[in-house]
């Protein structure tokens, strides 16, 4: 899995940030990515990376304030466009409104897709679960209604002792895939060689917390619970605190605290006002760590990997 | 005034080109802005240039293609943001169904605008006109409802003959002023110096022609009769010119043969589709030159200014 931000800023687009979207790659889990939020140019940003429009499953949007969706009609024609021949639905999750907004948009510039689009107005709970994931909302405290999304990786097949099974008799081939995979398999000589024989404990599978825009919260904390990392706005620091509350916005202390009270592993914080120049985001970090330790600030195009339950920073 | 080019690309953004836009600075006329169709990201290539969103007076929309509208409701909410406090209002003119998308995306997202907007729904004929300036819509062929616009400045005051006004006893001072803007005055011996006695005759104001998405049509010709700059698309090449009808667009040849039967001074090709690679240009022009002499092809942030009835490429 890695994480790939398109859009880190706040409110507008700056020449350092564009307005919110992150790409999660899921390559490896489905050979898909899902988007969470859509500013305006998220499909330009995209034209410096290596995704591929057509990979996108699923789109989260948090809320529906213009610099979280702007960018959406842009995207879902383009994906139309660059999608060849073979085209896979796209799934779109959010807010009341949403869908109505989208279906207008394409009607009025006569926009026709090449693909089905599914949508799902998002309400508090699990609004996506299948073999591998189970993806919870939860509505975070903005000025206007905007969710947060847990995405939870469910346990993945323990290790295949190969040894233990080739003593067993297991020949090398297609029934070690289907014992790593949990089904037990049967010998030619009729022998039934078990899963849990020859496999470890499942492996714990990943939870990231994406969060959207909102003041510091208990709902953050409650879907932010244990996750190997959280993705939190800090459009204020500390000096700023009182706007943050005014504006239903958080500081990057205010981000910490969450990460700090839920356990969490890591915290990447986004959102950031386009008042912090670039040279202070460090001081943005500094501030943080008085509280959590394991902090990023995300900047547009900084990508993250999750492998092997380690935090690999791929690009700054 | 002074033409810059925010978007020059076809149908969908490229690491190139933009989708449409184009700022005409009437810095020196009226101190502000006209804006013809406004892309995705219209207000992210303004960011690169010295254009204030609060000076865009008008935006004149051709059609309601997604690349020609998508980058609107951010500019807008933009525009209120930057804005300061002294708010100017802007109108919005574009064919029917744009106002009603652009309430419903304001109201969807809560963006509250400092300013007002003014909403004219274009239909054929004089859609503008004030003491300066009359601007005329007509529909072209394109596959949805498309119109162009015409420009014209209105004649401008001829020159002051000073010493003529200072022989006849006009001192220096204000009354000169009324003199060239076309005022009689009345000296303090009560001798009434007339403005035609002491000015040459008015000065041709000039007009350019901006385009939207049309195939090669008689209504293009209409619109373009002399005037002193025609930007008009060029989807297509020559060798293509099959798909520039299928598709409701024009070739460059086409584009020449517009500016030639309507007697136009210059031509500006913009509107190029992705598939012409940025060193394919010069062909483009090549191949329209045998038709047309002066022609240029806009490309992103390619700045013309036009000077005493001359045009001077400020940025190619």
């Amino acid at each position: 899995m890695e994480l790939e931000f398109l859009g880190t800023g706040a409110g507008m687009p700056s020449k350092e940030r564009n307005t919110s979207s992150l790409a999660m790659k899921l390559y490896e889990e489905r050979g898909t990515i899902w988007l969470f939020d859509c500013g305006e140019a998220a499909q330009h940003q995209i034209l410096h990376t290596a995704i591929k429009p057509r990979k996108i499953e699923k789109v989260f949007i948090t809320h529906l304030h213009g610099d979280h969706i702007f960018g959406l009609p842009g995207l879902l024609s383009s994906r139309s466009f660059l999608g060849g021949e073979e085209q896979t639905p796209l799934t779109l999750y959010g807010p009341s409104g949403l869908k109505e907004w989208v279906q207008f948009t394409l009607e009025l510039t006569k926009t026709h897709l090449n693909y089905p689009i599914q949508y799902v107005d998002v309400k508090e709970g699990v609004i996506f679960e299948d073999d591998q994931f189970i993806v919870t909302a939860k509505e975070l405290e903005h000025v206007i209604p905007c969710y947060g999304y847990r995405i939870e990786q469910k346990p993945l097949p323990g290790e295949l002792y190969i040894e233990k099974a080739m003593k067993l008799g297991v020949p090398k081939g297609p029934l070690l895939g289907k014992l790593k995979n949990g089904e037990d398999v049967e010998l030619d000589d009729g022998t039934i060689v078990y899963s849990k024989e020859v496999t470890g404990p499942p492996k714990k599978g990943f939870v990231i917390t994406v969060l959207g825009d909102t003041r510091y919260c208990k709902q953050s904390i409650e879907l932010s619970q244990n996750a190997d990392i959280v993705i939190h706005e800090a459009t204020f620091d500390h000096a700023t605190s009182h706007l943050a509350k005014d504006y239903g916005h958080s500081t990057n202390v205010e981000a910490a605290k969450v990460a700090k009270e839920a356990n969490a592993k890591h915290l990447i914080l986004n959102h950031i006002s386009a008042r912090f120049l670039p040279h202070e985001t460090g001081k943005l970090i500094k501030e943080a760590k008085t509280i959590f330790p394991n902090i990023f600030v995300a900047n547009d195009f900084s990508a993250f990997q999750w492998k092997n339950g380690k935090l690999n920073e791929l690009h700054p």
